[in-house]
């Protein structure tokens, strides 16, 4: 089962920079060889969904031990068995849409 | 990795009227022998990670298979190391927090 | 148009007791004279689009004031036009299915 | 206040195919002239607090008119007092972190 999903990881306790841990992050995503891009709010992420979870987890671990006591983390994803579709065709097709508008 | 978890799953395609999914989910959440509580906008669930995630994974397959062919799901979760929390230590310390405002 | 929301207001740089930022939320909801009930992640409101939404602007200014410089907030809502359905609604209704399963 | 705020909205009740509604949102953010960024799970926007907030308003009504009984709706916002940041400039802070990782 594929997932697309976006990821915004908030750590707790650290004070109001909050980029490195972002950063770490990141790293963890690419190093599992996700598809991602990185947005203003979070994260998009496409994969297979045991995958990405196991990088999800990963990151929580990985932000703990740079120091943080507390996350909040903030997951939407969808999933869909009618057809194939990757992140870039989600985009195109919502400016497709907007072309004819 | 012990994990508080607010779940939140939307079917798409199946019309306007969603319990019927949503009990479906409970009861895999039950199966699983998570503690969770049902509330107005979702399921908070507490347990360790990958029982959690597991189960969350079970939802998405089962309500796939229920006919839904499109799922949005929307996860809020906090994890933390300084000290074990519950669910109901949550509440209560807000609300011995607000008796004192 | 009315509203079921469920809110989360993560302040950020304050250490990792959050409790009396969420109390202080909840009694600008009270004052507001909102519905509302608090659950383990977040708190679930019901009422007026702009009676929400303005005091869920007062929740920011007053977390501001009591020193978070920066906050985070996860909100999920949802509003319908086939019928009027309160929070107690959605829960009786996964419920009553629950009961059949 | 100034708000950045990442917004994803699911029509429900209106089959798998959410890019119309999605499209129709985009129109009502551009024609109030909110800085605004499409991205594979959401469109981030950025903007005064009651600015952002009328237009996400405005959207719900929109997709209501357009047939969708039902909407579930997904917001991630935050806003700071320490210092104007653009949602540009979330991104730079990451990358440069990264790039020094």
């Amino acid at each position: 089962m594929n997932v697309i999903l976006d990821l915004c990881i908030v750590p707790i306790g650290v004070g109001v920079s909050l980029s490195p841990y972002v950063a770490a992050c990141e790293k963890v995503l690419a190093e599992a060889r996700l598809k991602m891009v990185l947005h203003a709010n979070g994260t998009n992420i496409e994969g297979e969904w045991d995958k990405v979870f196991a990088a999800v987890k990963r990151c929580h671990e990985v932000v703990h031990e740079m120091g943080a006591q507390r996350i909040s983390t903030f997951i939407h994803l969808g999933t869909r068995t009618d057809r194939n579709q990757t992140m870039d065709d989600k985009i195109r097709s919502v400016e497709a849409k907007l072309a004819g508008l």
